[in-house]
């Protein structure tokens, strides 16, 4: 495993770093978003033009390939990557966010978690071993441990129960971990400070590759999640990958950035271009809206993707009224090509010490759209 | 209107001939397929991958773009082919077909045909003329003339009224036609061989442009369809090109091809895909099969498209059974390549006036899959 960090320059006016992270499949910029493959594909998207997009890392999710396809036939095809066709680096999630969140638990001791396929009710116990093992056989660059994600709300009892427990499977996915998989330990806690401190420390102590916040954007105010954010970024190791989980929108991830963070996955963009939503400078839009009939102009003015410099508004709209499926297609790579500019220019930013000024000036042009659209509304699966 | 079509070889082993169709948007190498873009797409794909799968000519659909988006809108964006982002030329249907076929349909008269619409019930008069005024407002290449497509099966009396209201709405759209649109007639009279004479004979003697054997395809015996295929095809004009519409498989084109046919129009290769149906060079397979579970070669052996170079048979399983969107599109493309490649093996067998034994190794590999599928049983859409 050749896995390394490396700190290529901070931002004085904040905590926010410029980064390089190094793997056996190429190396990672960094602040940088990472599209989330879940079943091994971007939805509706090819890997080529994902990585034209300009992404190198990929999330992906355990539960769901365990599940189907099955990590002996991954493993025999020699990897995720290779089965899926993707040339570059992968993150596997542990597959306890799915199991939770997805599936119907029937049990969670020290052993592991019992739960039944959300496909076909068969039980399973995923215990931190097995999803080494999992990781392992897709053959990911980055495997995160297994941790129970704290819900919320939670009294503090419980959240320190749930901690103590995710530390223990930690210590045990990292005895288990193959060689040539970096291993991501992960920070949980609740929106308690005192137990976030408990979480790092104990997470620390048994020295991970990387360091992963979890247990957020789990229902907890905007305020408790951007006070943890602002408290234990910083005080996540310097010299390692500081990994936000399951965010965000822009303003989350500028927010976070500004923090410390270096890595987000979310299934925002995707999603959102799943069900007509389509990232713009000015804000968010609902392409499905009438006021885009006969509007001539690319999804985003300005942007210079295979999207907005080939396809109107108004066709767009017609493939979403249609039921068009090359209208999610569209949709989705246009999302993804916004995030990736906005983290190439928060990168920027960041190397000519500017992300604070950058960051004011994004926002308030992005905040400038009249209609009003909940992105956490957006939802078509799990 | 720079419309024109010349014979450039012929095979003389049958009556297949090589030959080209010239647009004001570029040239139709012939014997040609047209992939169908309903609703202003080939399902899934977006017009730069069907242009470089090697397609310079689609078929879209007057009754869905009358419904919707609506020709206006379309006309004042400057045609379909603009709207669309597609740079190659176009050929209209009349609408008439799928008024039949998808509509709930309240009075057929010598003015045209009282429909309501699939999508929201309101009622609607399709006209030769409108058909006309809709056809040159998406600004195609070529239009079709609106006909009645005699229902099967029908009495030779029914059959007879049916191809001389045709016959009066074909000089109709003539009269009606714009000056820079190609117009192509459509030859009638169900599976009567003398119908089809006067079919022809009348329609011949309006002078269009190319000429269409229709009314094919809608539940005849195969052998009735091939009966009038031979016999009618040969009889269109020399000089003009042969459109046999809404066909079809391979070998229904092979047959075709060797009869006179210039070019076909069908949804099989997308509407197959989009149900895990490939085809290849031994038959049509169906992707989800057990047997296919761990099978690393690719879709279509010694295919060399973009799917087939890219991903493995045990992939694509795993993507239709996930439901994940890659999976149509994947089927979808390669399918066209198949169909693409298909068409310029025959121009090149035809220009070496090998078209029979082509069309007999091909047919014997073509029928070596084990697998029985109906490719007409698949269904998804109207």
């Amino acid at each position: 495993m050749s896995f390394a960090f490396e700190v290529i320059a901070r931002d004085e006016s904040c905590k926010a770093r410029l980064g390089t992270i190094y793997t056996d499949h190429g190396a990672v910029e960094t602040p940088a978003f990472l599209p989330v493959a879940t079943q091994g594909t971007v939805k509706g998207l090819t890997p080529e033009e994902v990585a034209v997009a300009g992404y190198s890392l990929l999330c992906v999710n355990t539960y769901h390939l365990y599940l189907r396809p099955g990590y002996e036939l991954i493993r025999e095809k020699g990897g995720l990557a290779r089965f899926m066709g993707w040339s570059r680096a992968l993150l596997s999630d542990s597959g306890g966010f799915q199991a939770f969140s997805l599936a119907r638990i029937r049990r969670i001791d020290d052993e592991g978690i019992t739960f039944r396929s959300h496909i076909d009710g068969s039980s399973h116990l995923l215990t931190p071993e097995l999803s080494m093992l999992v990781q392992g056989s897709l053959s990911t660059d980055i495997a995160m441990v297994l941790d129970e994600c704290t819900p919320y709300p939670a009294t503090e009892q419980e959240a320190t129960r749930s901690l103590e427990l995710s530390l223990r499977w930690a210590a045990r996915c990292k005895e288990t971990a193959k060689p040539e998989q970096a291993v991501f330990g992960i920070v949980q806690g609740g929106v308690y400070p005192q137990l976030r401190k408990i979480s790092l420390e104990g997470t620390c102590e048994l020295d991970f590759d990387g360091y992963a916040l979890g247990g957020l954007a789990v229902g907890e105010t905007e305020e408790e999640r951007e006070g943890i954010v602002a408290e234990f970024s910083p005080q996540l190791p310097e010299d390692r990958p500081r990994y936000l989980m399951g965010i965000g929108r822009p303003e989350d991830m500028l927010f976070a950035v500004s923090a410390g963070i270096d890595i987000f996955d979310c299934v925002l963009p995707t999603r959102c271009g799943r069900n007509a939503l389509l990232f713009t400078a000015s804000g968010p839009i609902n392409i499905r809206n009438a006021r885009f009939r006969e509007d001539d102009s690319p999804p985003d003015e300005g942007c210079s993707c295979p999207v907005c410099t080939r396809f109107s508004r108004a066709y767009l709209r017609h493939l979403f009224l249609s039921k068009e499926m090359l209208a999610p297609r569209l949709a989705s790579l246009h999302n993804l090509y916004f995030y990736a500019d906005l983290m190439s220019a928060i990168r920027a930013a960041i190397s000519e010490g500017m992300l604070a000024s950058f960051g004011k000036v994004f926002l308030e042009k992005y905040h400038s759209e009249d209609e009003e659209i909940k992105l956490e509304e957006c939802s078509d699966e799990g």
